[in-house]
């Protein structure tokens, strides 16, 4: 292989060479005043992509462990609630079941959320909801502005996973009243796997639980963020957080509106692609539901074989995704974001286009063309 | 400032150029074949630097994330003796309290352990004792295999932190039977700081905890490193894994017994200074504790005032460690993990030598050259 493939997944995705070349640098006291100006420069910017004026930390570690420190702080012996419609809602559940008395209210991968059962939840006692913002397993955006309603007017909890959503499509976590919310670093930040950001609103720390894991332990980090100089309460992966501040600069120098149209519209070519092969998407969406932003989830067609299909367009120096777990196999997935433009979507496209041809589906029409004029 | 200073602490230490470099590629899909092989390497080499052939598991998190998994998959509930004599071990403690009955077994810190407390404990039921095997806030190393055998002797789980030890002194897991064993990145391994590692021994496993948390669970973390290509559970932090990759390839060059004479005979070049100074070192050491080979910790002389004392030392680039806590303002600390060598400690020594005689200490002798006879 010449270089790395170029990677169209719902994550990881390629950095721009300034977030990359940041991490070069020789080791710095993660004590000192200059880490301190680093993190204070991401949490400004994070705040800005969560919509939040809330306390926000950064975390080192995966999303998955900013999951686990909004349930641990604050949902242990609660009555939670988990909406799901995909693999990261079962897995705020899985989180869930382990500090809390866990309900899962589910439908099918990629079909709309079941309000009403939640509602139901709710009348009977529910004090915490989770909720995944943007299912990257289905291609599906939720309604969180809705649930955040109903978690609401209940006086429940309610954690939001924006880890896919926030930094490329529009989250107003305050406007919405989301009282944890989840990003990673990996996804439409744009920057290197490892780091993850979790803001709290003051109705959560009413309620922080006094039993908190320790690595986790939310109220350790908001007393370090309080101290003279900034900083983790413990060892921060320094490498990561040169990084994330510089995805976040630049998130400050495009503008968060003109980064969010771009991701819109990246998504949307991918969608006219997928129609004009003659395609189906596979979520099935309502007046509430949409079709997810930064990732375009699509319904392979019964002739093609999967890991063939894949590969051919692996052999053209691009990844894309498959189904997980049940649906391996029955889609593929293109993840449009972070620093994605047009030139990695249209030779995506291209060879996918190529891939669906050569291994059984004469596209209805051309794909590539159909994106040119979404995104040109 | 021309450039970093030079980091004299006890972690985070500077790093080889070789392991930097690392860190700036595009980003790679951590399911596949090339990440596979990066973890393995990783494994191959900590292995032997833990002196195990156990299982043994990187986890995207600092030093403090890996001892909140040891204690947490497999002292929940437990009766714990905790040994303390410094600030790691009163972590390990804290930790401890949040899953089990933990019992303090403290000491003045930089003074030997309790043994016999330790060994009435077992006798009345603990079936779990922690370690720090290299106490960096009081530069003394413990007797680890002692206190392997006292809880091999009552059938106690034996949970080591080596975060400071491992690549730089001996450290002989199976040998000492220390059940779980904690390594950080950014120490004597001369990684970047965010990720850590840990050993599990089969009678660690046969006691795993039926209630774990989620992102440290390492039942987790067994089953991704067995899959077809070895993985982590949630996404790992890949540039960090890439550079640990390469310092662990720099340890497997230099060779783990070289590595660690030389990481001795620079202690031992710093005490050889210390003396020469008409210094005392903090650490009251007996037949079973010693001197660390990692970290050097200094009385400071009464009349010197730390901060202005340090703040002189980092005017010439260098930066030294003062005391934790209570110690403030009464030592300081020259760390000499991972790729340090005779020039950077001979330019510390110096500039040390420096401080002192002008913030009121007249050096007996000359120690940076008692250091010289030592390195040269």
């Amino acid at each position: 292989m010449e270089k790395e493939p170029l990677l169209m997944l719902p994550g990881p995705v390629p950095m721009p060479e300034r977030v990359r070349m940041a991490m070069v640098r020789q080791a710095i006291n993660h004590r000192g005043a200059e880490f301190g100006s680093v993190y204070t420069d991401c949490v400004r910017v994070l705040k800005e992509t969560f919509g939040t004026k809330n306390e926000l930390f950064v975390i080192s570690g995966s999303g998955t462990a900013s999951m686990e420190a909004a349930v641990a702080n604050f949902g242990r012996g609660r009555d939670i609630a988990c909406l799901v419609n995909g693999k990261f809602g079962e897995r705020m559940y899985k989180i869930a079941q382990r500090y809390g008395t866990a309900h899962e209210l589910s439908s099918e991968w990629g079909t709309p959320l079941n309000l009403v059962a939640l509602e139901e939840r709710l009348a009977e006692g529910a004090d915490m909801v989770t909720l995944v913002h943007n299912e990257t397993s289905a291609g599906i955006r939720n309604p969180a502005e809705k649930v955040g309603r109903l978690a609401r007017k209940y006086d429940a909890l309610f954690v939001m996973d924006g880890i896919t959503s926030i930094g490329g499509d529009e989250v107003r976590a305050d406007a919405w009243g989301a009282d944890v919310v989840v990003v990673g670093s990996q996804k439409c930040l744009a920057a290197p796997a490892g780091l993850s950001a979790v803001s709290v609103s003051d109705r959560a720390w009413e309620r922080l639980s006094s039993e908190r894991p320790y690595y986790l332990d939310l109220a350790a980090y908001r007393k370090s963020a309080k101290a003279k100089i900034m900083e983790t309460p413990y060892t921060p992966a320094v490498p990561l957080f040169l990084a994330l501040r510089e995805a976040c600069l630049i998130i400050e120098e495009e503008g968060l509106g003109p980064r969010i149209a771009r991701h819109r519209r990246n998504a949307e070519s991918v969608r006219a692609a997928v129609k004009a092969w003659g395609l189906d998407l596979l979520p099935e969406i309502d007046g509430d539901h949409a079709y997810s932003n930064t990732v375009t989830a699509v319904k392979l067609p019964g002739n093609v074989n999967d890991s063939e299909f894949r590969g051919t367009v692996k052999k053209l120096g691009i990844e894309i995704a498959g189904g997980q777990d049940h649906l391996k196999g029955r889609i593929f997935r293109i993840g449009t974001m972070g620093a994605t433009g047009a030139p990695e979507i249209l030779a995506t496209l291209a060879a996918v286009q190529h891939a669906l041809r050569i291994h059984g589906h004469i596209p209805a029409g051309d794909g590539v063309s159909a994106a040119c004029g979404v995104l040109g």
